[in-house]
């Protein structure tokens, strides 16, 4: 497998990343980005994660064989767009957003027939963000959900699938749907409590948080990622994570009413199972 | 400063780190244990931890120059009616419990006016527990909330405020119920939610969690903490807690209204908010 030209559509942790990784494993020739910030370009290209650089989305992706969607997902369409008749027929087009659900939809509509699209979601990243976080062994161990529709075509969802096999990551297929209920549950919920928290331990009292320790501190880290791209990951979402916060909110409620109810033995319960659950998962 | 005898009541992660601190900085001579599990009090005597242990807390107490609290804060207010007729006048007595309020005053009605009372609550210890997460420098630049009242001896606070210096806490004072409104916020409000998280996951879809990535981990990290010793501590706040979580119900029914109303700026408001704030608590 080798892609001669491949562009990448945001150099934020994940565009860069692969970039890095597809270089370093000998599986393109030329990577060209494209962004907002020129400023961020020019670093991508001084660190030799891309080797040219354009402003104009349709000017990136011109001739490309491959083209990954690596900003936040809320861009997505738009750009899809803008790039629609600049692209190569056959070009495999793809992306690392962290919804896929209505956005694969969507992005199957904005492009052409000729330029496949097939969803995927590379499960990697941390709260860190942005080109000198890039690492071309970010995806090693780490599962990639690819999301095939019944328009996706077989030919690009092999290639797909190939391609980040040979980045290291274990490939997982789902339905656009199931992803987002998945991740719904398990990454765009704590996000919203952990942002959430953070604010309510401010509301309460500023000074408070100079007493936050190490479980503070663990339960908020991913209060630090980026508000943009969480912005319209959770809009992207929410009609899971309406129904879901409903479900934590009643999970709440009913501590509510052990602590009002002095029921310690429920309350107790309560975090036992919670304790057990937990365990199972490991202690990463 | 020197103990000649010292009695830890609960050979846990705490009550054996500060035996093990206390130890090897030479501030006692002899340590009794005293606890529910004389398995565990044996294991604390073979680590060294303690000299000898009693399954009777009265007799582990008897002629001690200093007497900590370090089990479950539920059991506190009847060990202490156990141990008060044999406690040697002037011996100071102090716990390491996670609430202070209403605890502090039961205490001291619980204990003679001879043995004085000084709450503490050293802010250390993780997920781990028992004597095998044993520590001699778990309090080494770590703070310690000490909450005296109006009742307390001025000269077994000065004694108390001495020890924890020694063990390299830095000493911080505070009413009882502002300790409980501060650690409600930091702390225990946390704790309720990671175990929330967890349970919420795992009531959409058990499933699920075999995709919990770095986020969801330390999001729920605390989840994996005694839910015998956090149901007490729970139901020993419960007055904050119930407000606490309130609020945090508060701002999580906020995000869920910028979702249903599609208000993308108004949620990326929200999430920049957190995002400041938990920037400026550090990466740790």
């Amino acid at each position: 497998m080798f892609f001669p030209k491949v562009t990448i559509l945001g150099v934020g942790l994940i565009g860069s990343s692969v970039a890095l990784a597809m270089k370093k494993r000998r599986l393109c020739g030329h990577i060209t980005g494209f962004g907002r910030r020129e400023e961020r370009l020019m670093r991508a290209k001084d660190l030799g994660i891309v080797d040219s650089f354009d402003l104009d989305p349709s000017r990136a992706s011109l001739g490309s064989d491959f083209v990954l969607f690596s900003m936040p997902v809320g861009f997505f369409p738009r750009i899809a767009g803008m790039i629609r008749d600049s692209l190569k027929e056959g070009a495999v087009v793809s992306d690392a957003g962290s919804i896929k659900g209505s956005l694969v939809h969507e992005m199957e509509k904005a492009l052409s027939n000729k330029t496949p699209f097939v969803g995927a979601h590379p499960i990697a990243g941390s709260e860190q963000s942005g080109v000198d976080a890039a690492d071309a062994d970010l995806f090693e161990k780490r599962r990639c959900v690819i999301t095939p529709t019944d328009k996706t075509d077989r030919t690009a969802l092999d290639t797909l699938t190939e391609l980040w096999r040979s980045l290291g990551a274990e490939v997982v297929i789902m339905t656009p749907e199931e992803h987002d209920r998945v991740f719904g549950a398990v990454s765009h919920l704590p996000h919203i409590i952990a942002y959430a928290l953070m604010n309510s331990a401010d509301e309460l009292n500023h000074s408070y948080l100079a007493y936050a320790g190490q479980g503070f501190l663990d339960t908020t880290r991913i209060a630090a990622s980026s508000p943009e791209v969480w912005r319209d990951i959770c809009m992207g979402n929410k009609e899971n994570l309406i129904q879901f916060l409903d479900t934590f909110m009643g999970r709440l409620e009913r501590v509510k009413g052990y602590l009002a109810g002095s029921d310690a033995a429920s309350l107790e319960g309560e975090f036992s199972k919670a304790k057990t659950l937990r365990d199972e998962c490991g202690q990463d």
